[in-house]
């Protein structure tokens, strides 16, 4: 499935994985904030603020998996398969359908309070975009350097939820999620006391122990609890190159290795890519399973006063450098 | 503390994680054939089989940590604090210092089977380098594409384990590794049978729940028990780059980040770097904590008839590569 | 805190652990069906089902913990704090008060289909039996041999859920407790396929290693798992005795030992009593902390007829038989 | 399987679970100081310590399970299969069968000081009682109340431990057993601090967290773990009944409830009995599965200068205790 993380060292970041046993084509696309936004319900935005971030490129329109703005905003959709569900279009508010949920967002928001003011005027809808790619069931992330919120689109309701963990999967819902992670209380990057029995010489025969009971598996909260630990407890310098390469390493911590999850007879999801975006800087970087060299594509590269979206391809193939 | 796997698709791979708070300063070496190797007991040894590997290199001297001969006869030495012990000085044995073990077996073995009766005439004694460079307690993993076995020299005696599972952490000793594997007979890479209760419509709410169960934390257990899991599940193609990118993947299940595992007050163990040899071309892959890009040194690009140690140090820096 | 359970052989059983540092001083009443009761808001009930149960006996009412009534419905209320949060009175309502809710349901009810009818019509409000016994915060597992529902009233609504576990713990919500269980879906009673790797022969060292991965704790949502699995997997047979025995071995699963839940300094949770009623016959089954032997107070000994609540005081002194 | 334990308040207690799909029909069995042993190897012992315990009477001659004498000396035989491997007779030391260990050091040690010392001097074979009851394979934990020790007879030699947990199960050997509890070492009958992280406020939602990682299936070493962690952390009085009660709940946390470990198509390991003996006073305690009620035989209420065996069948009916 999908692991999301946001981190602040002097800049924000925020990045995911997307975990599938296939790929749609994910192109790295930037829009200039005179790209003309073709909302289903709501017309044409002609301008808006610029984003970047990975996309389908559907005739030339970017359907975001995740992306962020000029303003430093950033969002992401996770699959919520079984749990997620829209509502029907409503003449009480502004209907957003979901698939354009993300540029309708990061068009309009700088700020998480200014999205948490959004989506209290906002009706999420069902439609999808084309007949070809039906609705996805999907909850998100949106994040700043200020603060973490997870929307999520039920049966029971439109939820907004303030993020600490800063951090999301997929199933089971966010609060049960983050309920989870009491489970998980005493562990600790640090050695753990001898608390079993005084009796007792236990030894501490590896560094470690203090972690034991974190869980390893590729279920959506076991990586939950994972990413939550590595991301909370990381310690990096503060640099762009110590604050990427740290953010790569704790979603490294939830990569999904091929043959470790099996979808169907001989068919297993992987991690696709990972990315990373310096949301303040409005760069993204991103890995493939196969290129895990970082790779990046600035928005500011590009004119942010233009009308076109310019995407590019993911980089996917093993370069190595050789030394000799 | 490492952990090491090994993989064969068309050729044969081996690798190692290096895990500790700072680095002793590490490079590629290759050994040509005819550099004079001084062993400390049995005199210089003027032509033998090349090899490459990690080193410390020590006034010219490679001091390996894991290294490859020609023959793609593969040997890393992991830390095992607590339970290495050396044995004295004999004259019924030839005699080894542990520190030249690995040049030693290298030099002059072409496969495990060579290895396993060299060992059994030999004695690896606690003799260190230098004053500076004290005797490290350390346990073996020696492997070629036919076989694995592991090497660990005890207070109760020298002991050599056949290794199916071909992979090796730290403590505790081999035998109790392997055994501590049993506890996870049931997990598998496909979706969990409801064998709970046939009353419960149980939910399978994400991909990946098989493996529920495997620990996630970085003691030199739950490392042996996940790196195992991922690499005797692995599936990948046989080229060159599937099947480096796919070791990395291997032993990224173990990676350890900055914060995750604090040794003192304020200093961390991390990943410092990973290696993949691929035994059969002589080729050392590795990445570091800081570059995940894969570098790597061929040993054929060098002059194997050679009389010196050629050494490539590290490239640690993140290499960023821009799209525009 | 608190365990309850169901078991069905020949006849319906259903009873609960009530766990605490201090007991309130418990008595196994039996309510004839002619005592008035003097319900808070709706008056006095001259006539209705008999009732046996465990019961705080104020003043000459009891207030039951747990208890079944002459039809074979039984109840139980269980620690929910942090969770439980009653209604205020309403007009368009039943108002109950929750002190209340075990005899309002009991006296009128003879299946779980008309609770489940009479829950639609009622509201639980807060309203304390007295200064000195504040409301409690509880849910309720109400259940009969056909079929187990559980009643959790909170701040989002008053909740009815059906539970085909037959089980009931305390924290977190019902729904919640049931969604953990997916996380047990390859546990079994039988021994475990080797599914992790063809290639290693993990052994089978010990019987019972098919629930490897059951948790050990006295955890609220640890003891829903254990007695879940130990009820589901249950075997006996058909007998008075034999099922009544293996009821007592299901609670047992959760028993909580002195010194094993410290609540403060030097105070520890114990399993107070454990009950078990053949609802089908009206035998309150019970053994305390100090007295494991089968103790049994039956309805049907009573006169039913009567006015007046008859109440046994919990025999709690172990009594050892000599052989000799 | 079987799991022993001890527990030491102003008196010193040692008992059993005999965990088995089928009971061969045990007795308890009062040995009289002047019963004349017939030992396979050593011809017969008129005169010796008189002892109690649980026994398979076989024409007369107690088999003993579990025994203590009238000093205070206790011994209990639990499976071992897969590892127990008995010595080929030899001349240099004094030769005892296996199924004559326990009559052997009860009979003649007072202490488990003079019983490391008889067990320096002897040799122990494989030698079985009889063709109808072949060989076990155990190992045994023997215990006062200054100390405890474990003795397995392996392949590898015959190995006497010291056992400052006071506990034994089955498989593995006792080494790794106590290996194994390293992994419990931050578990606490107390709440656990917060460690996972400062930045989320997680809940206690339930008492009982601290011991969150506790195993709770059957195998030896999830029950090794948990009868260790109920034993080292229990709190009771210390009168005899305090003691008693509480040491069977300390067994209790081990029970094998039936239909938990299905050992054939429809067979199920349960726990047969329970024992508790006050090994200061010479009285054995015992509960079955069907008979939760605490039974006593008491050494002396016989004649221990007597010359026969006497011996109590097990008394294994539910006796229900009614109250009205």
């Amino acid at each position: 499935m999908c692991t999301a993380a946001t981190y602040l060292t002097k800049d924000f970041y925020m990045g995911r994985t997307l975990d599938y046993e296939f790929s749609y084509g994910e192109e790295i696309a930037v829009m200039p904030r005179n790209y003309p936004i073709h909302f289903h319900y709501a017309g044409v935005l002609k301008q808006h603020y610029a984003m970047i971030g990975m996309a389908h490129m559907a005739d030339g329109y970017p359907l975001y998996y995740d992306a962020a703005n000029e303003k430093g905003l950033g969002m992401a959709g996770l699959n919520f398969v079984g749990n997620a569900a829209y509502a029907e279009e409503t003449k009480e508010k502004e209907n957003v359908a979901q698939y354009e949920f993300i540029p309708w967002i990061l068009s309009r928001c700088a700020t998480v309070e200014e999205a948490k003011a959004a989506l209290g005027k906002m009706n999420l809808t069902g439609i999808s975009f084309s007949d070809q790619l039906p609705s996805a069931q999907l909850h998100w992330i949106i994040a700043d350097k200020n603060g973490c919120i997870v929307v999520e689109s039920m049966k029971d309701g439109f939820h907004v939820y303030d993020n600490p963990a800063g951090v999301l999967t997929n199933n089971p819902p966010f609060p049960q999620q983050m309920f989870l992670l009491n489970q998980y209380r005493n562990l600790s990057p640090k050695q753990p006391e001898n608390q079993f029995s005084k009796e007792l010489p236990l030894d501490m025969y590896s560094r470690g122990m203090g972690a034991l009971g974190l869980p390893g598996d590729l279920s959506s909260t076991s990586r939950f609890a994972r990413v939550a630990f590595t991301k909370l407890n990381s310690q990096s310098g503060d640099t762009e190159e110590e604050s990427v390469s740290q953010f790569f390493h704790i979603l490294g911590s939830v990569d999904q290795q091929r043959g470790c999850c099996e979808v169907a007879e001989g068919k297993y999801e992987i991690t696709i890519y990972t990315s990373c975006c310096n949301t303040s800087k409005g760069i993204y970087y991103y890995t493939t399973y196969e290129n895990p060299q970082i790779t990046a594509v600035s928005m500011h590269a590009e004119d942010l006063e233009g009308m076109e979206v310019v995407s590019y391809p993911m980089l996917q193939k093993t370069e190595i450098r050789y030394q000799n």
